[in-house]
């Protein structure tokens, strides 16, 4: 196999620590460019842009590997990726590392994971990592390590068709960690508490916050694997249809 | 049962036509509160507000109704509206109707099928409504008479956990709809094909443009519904595991 184009995204921003371990990791594997946005685009999902025009600049931040700021969403990132940096689909699209978890109901929200997400739509082998640890001085050498060895096996086997990979990496050290466990989504979510606040003058305004919780008690979730120090590895895919839904709807007579 | 209380959100913003056919089916139903953005928000997806705080004001739209305006995205109306203005979760939210389809692929990019998903992870019966015309100008009977209908039979039924409806109207008048059938999410997507054009002071820029390519001929897809002239209601669930996958990913024997 000739070396592979890998294409690397995130949503923290292309000046985050995580992306510069994620070039890190890739460039020992194969070709890299980079596009990712030029701002944090944490929880901006599946976003695109639509009512404004994209800016996209050259910069250089990873020595000599190219790398494009782009002033929208990371979906726009690959998108302009695909069409106007590459001209053709790469072999491994890597979104991340994240800093902070996109395990469980977090998927939905993720700009990091709809990178992904996207690349998958595009049929490209994609992949999502994330660090549970939102800090910007976190120590990313486990990440580097399994970053590497899980996109290996993908250029290898290549993804099953419309799936994408979720990692989620526990915040250890890289000889704590104990393997790697394939995963589902665990069925968690978040209770909100906005904050209210009033302004200098006089206007009400709310921050978003909210507790984690998590009823699943199942061994063979992302929220399992992580707890007890293994790297979670959920297969995900963007067919939303709730298949076993459809008999039930069915059974309705809607008319 | 006594009188359902009914949030009505979108992503279009509160001032669109199609929001207001909706409040005027829902309050056939219903009690109705109407929290939604201030401003268009399509293409936002699942996005959330975490950077900026949210600013939420009393309007006076649909007469005696209450509705408020928010200044985020459709998910942020839709944890507003369940923590600070209903505080207690609807019997039921609808979102929309949509200026546009949210067939197929559609459903991912979308900000008012994410306030439906948003609203089936808060454990709401939840639906998205759309209408297959982008024009302001369009016509909503047939919108209106279908969003009756189905969301009555959701209130009656209760959908099954963990999910939520996606429903499409063609763009035909009511007595030419043919019924409604239940569907599968179709598998097309966009090709994207960026417009690069260059502003005054000689720098690029670019527009997301695209083609809708379907590849997917069966019979049982939304895509195949709207085009023989029927309402189509995919069940949609915001697990994205793939679970068939997993099996696959363990025989690769990570290590």
């Amino acid at each position: 196999m000739s070396t592979p184009l890998i294409l690397v995204c995130n949503d923290d921003g292309i000046s985050a620590p995580g992306i510069a371990a994620l070039v890190n990791s890739m460039k020992q594997i194969g070709q890299v460019v980079v596009v990712a946005p030029d701002s944090p685009q944490s929880g901006t999902g599946h976003a695109i842009t639509m009512n404004h025009p994209l800016r996209m600049e050259r910069v250089h931040l990873f020595d000599d590997i190219p790398a494009y700021q782009c002033s929208g969403t990371p979906v726009d990132c690959v998108k302009l990726a695909v069409d106007k940096v590459l001209h053709r689909r790469p072999d491994l699209l890597v979104s991340g590392i994240n800093h902070g978890s996109n395990s469980s109901i977090n998927v939905i929200y993720s700009g990091t994971i709809s990178a992904a997400v996207e690349g998958a739509i595009e049929g490209i082998n994609s992949i999502g990592f994330s660090l549970n640890d939102y800090g910007f001085e976190a120590d990313f050498e486990a990440s580097v390590y399994y970053s590497k060895i899980i996109s290996q096996k993908v250029l290898e086997n290549n993804l099953p068709e419309g799936t994408l990979l979720n990692v989620n990496i526990p915040k250890l050290k890289l000889n704590e960690i104990k393997g790697i466990k394939i995963c589902r989504q665990a069925k968690a979510k978040w209770v909100e508490e906005f904050d209210e606040r009033t302004d200098p003058h006089s206007r009400k305004y709310y921050w978003l916050t909210g507790n984690f919780i998590n009823n699943d008690h199942g061994e063979d979730t992302d929220e399992w694997a992580i707890k007890n120090g293994f790297v979670s590895v959920v297969p995900t895919q963007f067919d939303l249809t709730a298949h076993h839904s459809i008999s039930i709807l069915n059974s309705w007579n809607f008319q």
